[in-house]
């Protein structure tokens, strides 16, 4: 099986290494940083954190993609998937499937453009990683994937999901994918976005004084919205799972704190908490608490130049 | 006529030097900081900015003072006010009139508590100076007072809108004084606090992308609570005043940036969007804006250790 990782930051090589590493399947990992590609083709993909391991691994940019792609796993930024979908349409064939792992809600939308829906395998994943230079990443946590395929091809669905498991990624079919994936963009919507913010960890915001009313309100908007939507959402529920995650991340800057305050990059807010805002306004639900952190993340950008 | 500032800071001190240099009056600042007090008696207080001067006038600490004041404009932060009061009790006496000069809502309660209100003024100032180091001031911008009497004394009140526009500090006895304050308070709503939380200047905030929607939600909720407080505020008109007091102000920092990105104190956020969340609550009118920002302000002065 041939496995092109489409977007090889952080994320996408640490999935890259592990279907490399633990299945007979080919990884191509594909991306625009050339200095990143050059090392990994010269040196292997460098690992350090909860595993320390080098490992040799084929890179390349997406127009150079040649060969049919059995499965690509997009882990672009989510303002990168369309440019990224349109430049490795040539790899892509009638039975090639899509797993879209990125943050946020409504990538979905941009890959019907491309694929039909049966190829489309939606998923959500809470491993943790960061880049620590060209061809070098680091693991900092163990985590787990759930895929779902939201077309009618359960079956190739099942397929990626025991590839990526026994890859050792702690994967598994999830018959309500879209539940894991809004619990998701809660968690993001809380701690990436309020430490970017912020400019400070996971722990350090969670226990200033006045975070459990800011995350009360977000998270009461983010349900309120899911629920109008068909998603089962319990605030109660979420908002145990948050703390339960911040906990295990205290000293973590998410990755959006990674883009904006450490590279002064543009984030995916519009992605995350931007994403209920305007699902709220097609069912009429106020989202201010969203709204205003959608907009200050947006000034922060402007005001540092983020590009 | 003997005038007490109470809480010499930069604003204190900028008033209490016009005095002191324009008028008749004898004043007395009174302040906490021993070096400040020790350099003011020592070298005189040092003007630059505006004016370069340096003015011989009496500095000690509030338990000092022992004549009886004529007049005592209070100029402490908003949290110490209460404290400030107690302090110089022994100088008020029933002619001693008070002016409150504090940024933000609601000292007249705390105030109301030590003198009867014929001997209260509120005002508002939009002046602005920054502290350079102990005995030193920098007036940065040329401003106005409006001063109200808010018991029956209209004729002290006027007394001391002379006194201070004789001394150069643009003084007038305004009718409607709240509406002033109000105005004020917006002012301090938006770019106050958002520069303290983009780590900003007024400049770099306003020409963000998104300062425009989050600057009229605020205002919106500024102009609902206060109207229906009374005030007769106009949502347009509020924003063309901020819009132009910002761009004159564009390359400074606020007090409250000043004091907690420079100098890690705790602000006034409270008497600011806090307390028109508070009178909201009163009115029944929803305020998430100045909810949120108060809110993060609060956890960034915890997340810093501001004191």
């Amino acid at each position: 099986m041939l496995v092109y990782i489409a977007g090889s930051g952080a994320m996408g090589s640490t999935i890259g290494y592990h279907i490399e590493k633990n299945t007979d399947s080919r990884v191509i990992l594909l991306d625009y940083w050339q200095d990143h590609i050059d090392k990994i083709n010269e040196n292997g993909l460098m690992v350090s954190g909860k595993v320390e391991d080098k490992i040799k691994i084929k890179a390349m940019r997406p127009e150079e993609a040649e060969e049919e792609a059995d499965l690509i796993v997009v882990m672009t930024k989510s303002m990168a998937l369309e440019a990224m979908m349109e430049a490795i349409k040539g790899i892509i064939g009638e039975k090639t499937q899509i797993l879209c792992l990125l943050n946020g809600m409504g990538h979905e939308k941009i890959l019907e453009k491309f694929v039909d829906k049966n190829q489309i395998n939606m998923g959500v994943t809470i491993w943790a990683a960061g880049l620590t230079g060209p061809g070098q990443i680091e693991i900092t946590g163990k985590g787990t994937i759930d895929v779902q395929n939201i077309g009618d091809d359960e079956e190739n669905g099942r397929k990626i999901a025991r590839l990526l498991d026994k890859a050792g990624l702690g994967a598994k079919y999830d018959n309500d994918v879209m539940f894991a994936i809004w619990r998701k963009v809660m968690v993001n919507g809380t701690m990436n976005s309020m430490t970017s913010l912020m400019e400070c960890t996971i722990g350090e915001f969670f226990d200033s004084s006045r975070s459990k009313d800011i995350i009360s309100e977000l998270v009461k908007e983010f349900t309120e919205v899911g629920r109008a939507e068909g998603i089962d959402l319990d605030k109660k529920e979420m908002l145990e799972y948050i703390y339960k995650t911040a906990e295990e991340a205290k000293d973590h800057h998410p990755s959006m704190y990674q883009d904006l305050i450490e590279r002064n990059r543009k984030t995916e807010i519009d992605f995350i908490n931007g994403a209920v805002v305007e699902k709220g306004k097609a069912h009429n639900i106020a989202t201010p608490y969203n709204k205003i952190v959608t907009q200050l993340i947006h000034a922060k950008e402007d005001i540092r130049g983020a590009k």
